[in-house]
């Protein structure tokens, strides 16, 4: 099996981050985008690709870390502590999980504790402490699309191919590729069952593809 | 003289996506944040940034090309085109400007026709078109900085130092660091003078820095 990305958000205070870094984490091929603690957020922003990206749930961040031990993954805070590297030096290993802090105050030292290692990315200017939680995101991710040689996604003109919205399987909507790839994730699905699986698209008329609808043109030209 | 980096937003359709902007480009260290066409924009997302970084405004594209290359500065198009160059292999030479399109539809041809090239940032997964026009912007100007080896800020535990809140100076404000950058300042903007020259701090009160006040709260926490 490759190697893998995930996104870690933990109590992210503002909802709509979350919309957009679905955005990022979908064109940057994470696997899975994990909320621990608050579960509820919206889409705005994530132009439809929230229909693409897994999402699970964990109640506590010792839940997170057990199920991302299981698959071998490391867990990479984004935060600027001594020690962490600079993120376009790669320092990544293998399948890797990227945590990031609430918008606020970074990361707590309870997020810290369950990190393998961490990086950071470097600023120059003078003006702002610190980047945008989702702008901040999405490089690292980039750079771990980079670092893992993941294949590049096949474009239309000045546009990357989006996926057909997913047919609805079950609870859950994902990019369908393969017969192949549906088994093994029907499978991943069933070993799964036991954790938290969060139903983000198994209803089609929740709150979040409410806002997609609604803000379905602004979220477009964004 | 050092290598600078520059942005220029043409025609950007949702104004507050230039706040976000201003935060990342005075993160990594751009010299100007350069408005064609429409100059009203507000800075919700900017942290307070916008006090730092110099914006200027031109009604054509002709006119801020014109600025550019008496820089002796290379224009290049952030936008996927045949012949575009992945933005991670760096593909600068000296001072350049990143011409960002409006979000809904990318680089017109008007656009595409003052640049020297184009960069894209690549993409692996299968559920978005393209990246929200900030982020993308973030990506492109995070790997400039590190490709001109611009010193790194200076840090206090895990945030990086911002300067302080720039004296009022005649009709701009900037980051100011030495005296001999003051001088340098004042001889650049009298030179300049003649340049639709952007008063964006100018009044104390403008509908911007209401906003900031605003929202201050909200915007703190993003």
């Amino acid at each position: 099996m490759g190697v893998e990305g995930y996104v870690v958000v933990h109590n992210i205070a503002k909802r709509h981050n979350v919309g957009t870094m679905a955005r990022s984490a979908s064109a940057f091929g994470v696997s899975e985008l994990i909320l621990v603690g608050r579960r509820d957020f919206n889409a705005f922003g994530s132009h439809g690709s929230t229909s693409h990206i897994r999402f699970r749930h964990f109640h506590s961040l010792q839940d997170a870390r057990l199920f991302l031990k299981e698959k071998d993954c490391d867990i990479c805070g984004v935060e600027i502590t001594d020690g962490a590297v600079a993120v376009n030096q790669h320092p990544f290993k293998r399948s890797t999980a990227f945590l990031l802090g609430n918008e606020g105050t970074g990361l707590s030292a309870k997020e810290c504790e369950i990190c393998d290692f961490f990086v950071y990315i470097p600023q120059y200017g003078c003006g702002t402490a610190s980047l945008n939680v989702t702008v901040a995101a999405s490089i690292v991710l980039h750079h771990f699309g980079v670092w893992a040689g993941f294949s590049e996604r096949s474009r239309d003109g000045n546009k990357f191919i989006v996926a057909e919205k997913p047919v609805k399987q079950g609870r859950r909507s994902y990019c369908s590729e393969t017969a192949d790839s549906i088994i093994e994730e029907r499978k991943s699905r069933r070993e799964s069952a036991s954790n938290a699986f969060f139903d983000e698209c198994g209803n089609g008329n929740s709150s979040s593809n409410l806002l997609d609808v609604l803000f379905g043109d602004v979220s477009r030209a964004g």
